[in-house]
């Protein structure tokens, strides 16, 4: 058995935070939470880990990520969509095809993923299922855990970055052979959108995911412009989310990235079909799609979670992104009046944190009987306040303030992978 | 004379970039820019710095912060205005009457700010004298010139923090002799915001301003709650901006923080009478106060700076105050559905920057005759990009990514002060 030892703070619920000073968490031999201690046992023949006055927390989950644009972070960010896309992104993700390069960035990414405190992700990758592969190597290397799609598109994707429908099933079968030697990351599948799928790849992806089990990531409702042009491609579905329905997409566990012009009509059919939102805010802010009405889904019961988006997000780091959800709540609440609530840090810290381990299985913060997930931060690095601060205190200013060298070590699946 | 070369950008008006590939400046004995050239000389006896392929840049000016507020940075922002004033603020500055206390912080925020590539201040202190004189010694160890205000503040601030009418005019004056000593850092006069000053001391200041010809700095039109209780002061003013033209605080060169909801007329007497707006972004959406219009002002001739006003202000890095500013404008530019474009990068980067460096009679960028204020920023550390980037989108990315560990070398007034 191991002791962790430390300030305990998680967030079991929706706007619920438990803080248990100077507490302790017990794991079994494979790293799975036995206990949440209010105080560590006296005498105790686990092995111990004292990270003395630290906090330790459930680390972030990012449910939507492209992993092929991190090296484009930060750039083209005054451009319309269309423009980005073309100028940047689809040239960027088609670079993938090298695998050495796609190898030292991979690297890099799963490396700053890990030890930002993302333990977590449901990330798209390129259409290239060498690189895909290479992806999932290195996240597994890094300790991140969590769901890679290759992606699936076989119309309108430009010329750099397109594949057959043949192509796109044959290469997707072979992905999905190769990704059996993986133990902490699994295959999801992914059409980029509806606009780059053809009909009979989307039905073929429908039937695939029924078959074999297989969980779902795709984008809905980000901007105006992509809402008419679906609606154009498929004249007999009412809605945007009609047309992954058709096609057998629309289940359980599905991700829906954005999510920022769903209706009462479509938030109805996320709720009922418990359709996940990857909640984006940085990303739909610097592209001006507009801010999601997080606080009108919570109401409704949709699940939602929170996604980097990186590269429409600039932030990879998921405190940040978790501040960026507050603020772009917060100019919903202004706009307003205050009829739409902003988020608290505790409510967005749940989304980014619980709500995302909870689509693996590991729900209330720390799950008893669920391998850890957990960031150790040390906030003593912070401007000496003027008083003792509650551990309360201490968590918010860590969610605003916490930085890789504020994180001291991260747990993921039971294992300590940093620090 | 000193040759600095390196990839030269600066912005020197409002929407223009210039970018200068392996280019150089020139200084003179004394620090001051005296060329800035397309590239190095083939040979100068000046003293150099080759920084390579880093990005020689002007650093950034933040316009209004309070430093006493450094302890609570990233603290209490689910709260109200009213209750994170008193929950947090007085407290937080009441502190400040330790000296000991106030050398620790403010040896700490000075060594942050300069690292940061912040070289160009205007400050809001606390009420305390002798911490104020601290402050301004801490920040020229470091390096960080501009101007620092003792506050003043004779009613309506609570219990912990107050002065007597009569202790505020003394202290002020004390304050002022004692500011001699100083070569970069200069006083500025600060009554806290008309609610927390009576007639007689605004008149007071007032007339200081006019004798000794001192700058001035306060807030204006944060929040509504705000306005209606200057209103309620000041029956006799039509608007907010007319209770510091009435005592002689209203004049060129005044720095008024927020504006959030300054309205045309109000606005029309900031451009006429050359009084400068601090823009704080990220402060005004944390505190949900709005998001001032200041395409609006842009238009309007209004003289536009930022701010980091942390603590309302979570972030004191002044690039994510510039990115901060682009994201706000990015709400309003979507909720006007466009009427109000957002602000490019390269706006945005001026307002950080060179709208601040003006105030202190730097315009246009790298200054001629003007001591050098630069950041070199190392963007080699950011993710391998897919292709040889252009110097513009460099800077894009910098501006985005940047932290301490980027910045490489920092100048102010002519002098290396941090590589």
């Amino acid at each position: 058995m191991k002791l962790i030892k430390g300030n305990i703070v998680y967030a079991p619920r929706l706007g619920e935070l438990v803080t248990l000073e100077h507490g302790a968490l017990l794991l079994d031999d494979g790293g799975a939470v036995r206990d949440i201690l209010a105080a560590p046992p006296e005498s105790c023949d686990a092995e111990a880990f004292d990270y003395g006055d630290a906090l330790v927390m459930p680390s972030f989950a990012d449910m939507h990520l492209h992993a092929p644009q991190y090296p484009m972070l930060g750039m083209g960010m005054d451009l319309p969509l269309i423009d980005w896309l073309n100028t940047y992104t689809f040239d960027t993700e088609a670079r993938f095809a090298d695998t050495d390069y796609a190898r030292r960035v991979y690297r890099r990414l799963a490396n700053d993923l890990i030890t930002g405190g993302t333990t977590r992700v449901c990330m798209f990758s390129s259409l290239h299922t060498d690189a895909t592969l290479i992806l999932m190597e290195e996240l597994e290397r890094a300790g991140v855990t969590g769901c890679v799609g290759k992606v699936n598109m076989d119309r309108n994707s430009g010329d750099v970055l397109r594949e057959t429908t043949e192509e796109s099933k044959r290469e997707t079968l072979r992905w999905l052979d190769e990704c059996e030697r993986f133990r902490h990351v699994r295959p999801i599948l992914t059409p980029r959108f509806t606009p780059s799928c053809t009909d009979e790849l989307m039905a073929w992806l429908g039937a695939l995911a029924a078959e074999r089990g297989l969980y779902v990531q795709s984008h809905l409702s980000e901007n105006d412009g992509e809402i008419a042009w679906v609606k154009e491609l498929h004249p007999d579905c009412a809605q945007y989310w009609e047309t992954y329905e058709k096609y057998g997409l629309w289940k359980d566990h599905t991700i829906m990235a954005h999510c920022v012009h769903s209706d009462a009509r479509e938030r109805e059919a996320l709720a009922r079909h418990n359709v996940v939102v990857a909640h984006c805010a940085d990303s739909n802010v610097n592209i001006c799609s507009g801010v999601a009405p997080v606080r009108t889904m919570l109401r409704e019961g949709v699940w939602v979670t929170l996604g980097s988006d990186i590269a429409g997000g600039a932030q990879l780091a998921m405190n940040q992104v978790v501040t960026a959800s507050i603020r772009a709540s917060k100019t919903l609440c202004i706009e307003t009046g205050g009829a739409l609530p902003f988020l608290t840090v505790d409510e967005a810290y749940y989304l980014g944190s619980t709500a995302g381990h909870r689509w693996f299985g590991a729900d209330g913060g720390f799950a008893k009987g669920m391998p850890l997930h957990a960031i150790v931060v040390d906030d003593g690095a912070f401007a000496e306040p003027v008083r003792a601060l509650t551990l309360r205190e201490r968590f918010e200013r860590s969610i605003y303030l916490m930085d890789k060298s504020a994180i001291r070590a991260v747990w993921s699946e039971g294992r300590k992978v940093v620090g």
